[in-house]
């Protein structure tokens, strides 16, 4: 058997996200039917993670495996070509055996888009999520920094995923940096490992802050609470960007 | 009565178009219910022209009438409140009994968006065009320069609007520039007047020459034939943007 590698970019708006729900199209099945297809026999797609019904992603990465080697260009366009514009095949390369999408993965990257100029624009409302009220751009800054670091996020994390039994709640954000765009800013989170719907909730617990309704003094003790109760909104699935994971 | 003008951008990927079609829902219906609704009463909704099914507007103009005097920021407000989000009112002012969206229109802008790159991107497909095969930048000014200046645009124009009986098929193009972007060029074309289709039917003529399917030195002749089937291919409707419209 011979081991694959693809990075995938997608516009999750009209999928039911990257695994099998009820009801929906999943982007997994998308790309294994067309992996079978070509192969003309069931490929199965493991991927580095679930990305929610609505999230993009610019990196998500996954694996499969064939009993003979691919012509990986001519394979490339063909994926693209069976795959739904939405959804695209960025590379194809030859990965050892040992290679786990999921497993290997060493630190991801999301981006967060906010979209925070008053101006509409009906070209992005699919892209980013329009924040309601003001941000005042050191608080979200001064919000963020809390987040850097090792810290138990179980507070930030959606059941029914809070965390392994083996490492618990407990994961290390290498950087959380706050990045201008043309109409708003974009949040880059860097870290080793995220609960579910971690990104989002954080997301969602800054502008809380900024808008007055979680008092920035609270948040230390909102890591210690370990209640998901006690932390701000979920913000919507449409801003959110699976960037890149790293191996 | 009182007279307003209203700005409108939209994404039309999912809409019939400005004007009413078969089986399909026009942006213009839509605002002239979301106002209907808010004024209690039947309003009529003029553009400065229609837009077809798929193209996008950036600086689409109308005018209606109403027997008072509206709060200008609330109905702002509430239109796009009521109105989807593809559809946005930039801004809504009163203008003098003697203004027509249509009839006082001095030129047009209209923006043609090309993408160019090799690497795919799920979050453009709406937004431009993917051209198929290579475009040399040279080639693709030098034959946009044939088309600035006053001409009969006959040949650029489907049926049934090949022009009226008044001024037959002659139009000025000012300016028939092209701008780099991220991923490709921007078209953008400001004239006095555009016919049916004008503006796919000349982009895509541009690309016909780019691609070695229509000789350079044969553009002239393109004109003086007056001939739609002189001309090359229509360029799809989702790269084409009503950019602005002057009085």
């Amino acid at each position: 058997m011979s081991k694959y590698k693809i990075v995938i970019a997608y516009d999750g708006t009209e999928y039911g996200g990257w695994q099998v729900q009820k009801n929906s199209t999943s982007i997994q099945s998308l790309i294994q039917k067309a992996l079978s297809t070509i192969a003309r026999a069931p490929v199965g797609l493991t991927g580095s993670g679930r990305t929610d019904a609505g999230v993009h992603a610019m990196g998500q990465v996954a694996h499969f495996e064939l009993p003979e080697l691919l012509d990986i260009s001519k394979t490339l366009h063909s994926l693209n070509g069976i795959l739904p514009k939405e959804i695209r095949i960025l590379s194809l390369e030859p990965v050892p055996d040992t290679f786990h999408a999921r497993y290997s993965a060493q630190a991801k990257i999301y981006h967060y888009r906010l979209h925070l100029s008053k101006n509409p624009n009906p070209f992005d409302h699919r892209y980013a999520y329009y924040v309601p009220h003001s941000v005042d751009l050191n608080v979200l800054k001064e919000a963020a920094s809390h987040f850097v670091g090792t810290h138990d996020f179980t507070s930030y994390a959606n059941a029914p995923n809070q965390g392994s039994v083996a490492k618990g709640g407990v994961r290390t954000l290498y950087r959380l940096d706050i990045v201008p765009e043309e109409n708003g800013v974009r949040l880059e989170f860097e870290g080793n490992g995220f609960l579910y719907k971690m990104v989002r909730n954080i997301t969602g617990t800054l502008l809380d802050v900024c808008a007055g309704k979680i008092p920035m003094d609270t948040l230390d003790s909102i890591f210690s609470a370990k209640d998901r109760r006690k932390a701000g909104r979920t913000a919507p699935a449409h801003g959110l960007y699976l960037f890149q994971v790293k191996y």
